[in-house]
């Protein structure tokens, strides 16, 4: 047993003292683990959008000094009271979305948004008790989605942390926390291409490309790629996008583009932007009798989808997906033993590595669109 | 064989000369079956709400003289060149959208658009000709939606006719050609309720009835029926309708009335209406993480859905379906045996029943609102 347990532990971790400014690496105090909580030792995290978005704090309340991170990958140190399903040493992928296995949307085969641990950006402290685990000098700093994936160690809810296989290496498999996952599940539980259809996948960042990388493992004919940033094209090739439409070429909307490549619409399509005009076109290029349109973009406050209502009378569909609907701790699991089958490829998600003490690095090759994900390795 | 083969016939069939003018009973004289064509021996039909919408003809290029009608049940008379599928004396239904059994939507499991014989509600012509199959005195008699039952005897497109069960009592059956499958296949087929659902039906007129009979059929624990006339509960009531909400009685929307009844929102929701409000209500009235909306009715040309994305985000599904996605040759004989099965209730669907000589009893009694179905007898 580790010597470490029920103690508070001493270790690095990247602390966003206010909105926009580097992080800092500081020596903060890790509160031992309560009830139904597990202190994971994190070794690789990445970066995604969503910390970026809330570090910048533009559009939301601010809350600092908050630790940041949600995709990594991690081992047990040691668990709280009652939690039975971890034990120390187990390999872990923290979640900022949760499952509780209790309430109705757990207990649901087609629901991923639990009740009690649904993503909660404006949270920054522990459900128990309401306090931090995370301090330094006795001042209490923030926790991000529950995860706080940015310190050598952290206190995570039962809840949102996968079990997954050891063998798994933990510098590649970090990046299906968020991003990857949610672009993929977009497509192989939602959308459900069949074999030889027609994709089209809105916006080619990480989430999108994730979505193409589904239309690959589907056995999709035809992935279409619709960006307004050209640059992003050469690129998705590697994720198996076959054409590309620049909305910006065209003088009519890329919906009705879409339409004459494919002889009045696609099988499928799957909206990776946040761009309401994008989802709306996502859902007006599927053909009608069958086609499938899935949003995953998180749109504005005041957006509005306004489409004909004979669009949906003339049978297609429209559904919005979270997380790639994939619950947390039951499917997670089952994506990793996908990247350890070869059946899915990682690796090419991955463009840029980093130590801890570069993080800041890591958020300058996001915000000028460098990378797709750059892993940041704890220990070195 | 029939000595009516190859031959006109003459026969009795109420034509509508002018917009929003009682029929009138005249001799006519039917061609034979041309290519690809069925001469049915019409028994027994029933009014729909579209053929009055297009009998008033105000919204529409009014096409007159026509012989309107298309829910019917009747026996094949003779059958035109090439037709292998059907022979004289076998039982049909007629249905106002066919099956051509060789196009896209045909081979494609889930849609039933056929790109040949799709509703066509503007053609009052046969479409391998471009000609009618009726006249007096020479002058040609409009059909409508390839169908015109208000005919003793009337010329299809083999695409549009379901060979049913000969045991089927036609004088009940006829009612599964249009309205009735609508609602129930949009239930059945499309949000397909779980076992123990519940399920809310907007719109109580056959259509809406048909749905809370298919959610009856489906096991839901409640059908919440939802409509602007409150006279329509009592009767909804033996259509398994458990609970009834009308809009006008709150001074909020309805979605929030009903999100109250179901701690959060109903599992399914059938919109059966053609009003754009009841359509955005049903989809926002189902529960996030599971929720499927489906829309049912026609809207108006300039009618704009509109919602918050994050309604779709949070895992709902919106869809639409034409005639409730029933295949018509394919699918329609599995109806005619759910009533044989005494799986369907048809019977209550029934409120009236005229000769075919009183048939603009059977307008008056849509028009005020009194019927559900009428049945016309035709050898009466
Ligand atoms: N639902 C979830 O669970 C979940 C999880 C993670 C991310 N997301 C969301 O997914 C979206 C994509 O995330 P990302 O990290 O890949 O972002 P990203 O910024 O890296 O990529 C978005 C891409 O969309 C393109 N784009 C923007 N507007 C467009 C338009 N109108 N038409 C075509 N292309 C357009 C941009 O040029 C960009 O390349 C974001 O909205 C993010 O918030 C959702
Ligand atoms: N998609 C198809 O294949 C198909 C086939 C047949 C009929 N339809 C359509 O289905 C719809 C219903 O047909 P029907 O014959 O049952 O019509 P109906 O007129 O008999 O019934 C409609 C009911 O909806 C109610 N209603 C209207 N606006 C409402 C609102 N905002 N909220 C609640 N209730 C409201 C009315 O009071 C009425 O009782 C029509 O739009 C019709 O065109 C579609
Ligand atoms: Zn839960
Ligand atoms: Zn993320
Ligand atoms: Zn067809
Ligand atoms: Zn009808």
């Amino acid at each position: 047993m580790s010597s470490t347990v029920g103690q508070v532990i001493k270790c690095k971790a990247a602390v966003a003292w206010e909105a926009g400014k580097p992080l800092v690496i500081e020596e903060v105090e890790v509160a031992p683990p309560q009830a139904n909580e597990v202190r994971v030792k994190i070794l690789f995290t990445s970066l995604c959008h969503t910390d970026v978005y809330f570090w910048e704090a533009k559009g939301q309340t601010p809350l600092f000094p908050r630790i940041f991170g949600h995709e990594a990958g991690g081992i047990v140190e040691s668990v709280g009271e009652g939690v039975t399903d971890l034990k120390p040493g187990d390999h872990v992928l923290p979640i900022f979305t949760g499952e509780c296995k209790e309430c109705r949307h757990c207990k649901s085969e087609e629901s991923n948004m639990c009740d009690l641990l649904r993503i909660n950006t404006d949270r920054g402290v522990m459900l128990s008790d309401g306090k931090t685990r995370f301090s330094k000098n006795g001042q209490p700093i923030y926790h991000f989605v529950g995860t706080s994936t940015f310190s050598e160690y952290t206190v995570i809810h039962v809840g949102c942390l996968a079990k997954i296989n050891p063998a798994a290496p933990l510098d590649k498999v970090c990046v299906l926390s968020c991003g990857i996952s949610t672009g993929l599940g977009a497509t192989l539980n939602v959308a459900k291409p069949k074999k030889g259809q027609s994709v089209a996948v809105f916006g080619l960042g990480a989430v999108g490309l994730a979505a193409a990388e589904g239309a690959r493992i589907a056995g999709a004919s035809r992935v279409i790629g619709i960006d307004l940033n050209s640059s992003r094209f050469e690129e998705a090739k590697k994720f198996g996008v076959t054409e590309f439409v620049n909305p910006k070429d065209h003088d009519k909307p890329v919906q009705e583009v879409i339409a004459e490549m494919t002889d009045g619409g696609v099988d499928r399509a799957v909206e990776c932007t946040g761009s309401i005009q994008a989802m709306i076109s996502a859902f007006e290029c599927v053909h009608d009798g069958w086609g499938v349109a899935v949003l995953v973009g998180v749109p504005n406050k005041d957006d509005s989808f306004k489409t004909h209502p004979m669009n949906l009378l003339n049978e297609r569909t429209l559904k919005g997906t979270f997380f790639g609907n994939y619950k947390p701790r039951t499917d997670i699991p089952g994506v990793v033993e996908k990247y350890m089958n070869k059946e899915l490829e990682v690796e090419k998600f991955i463009t840029h590595s980093v130590t801890f003490s570069e993080i800041n690095k890591a958020f300058d090759y996001m915000l000028h669109g460098k990378s797709i994900r750059c892993i940041i390795s704890m220990d070195a």
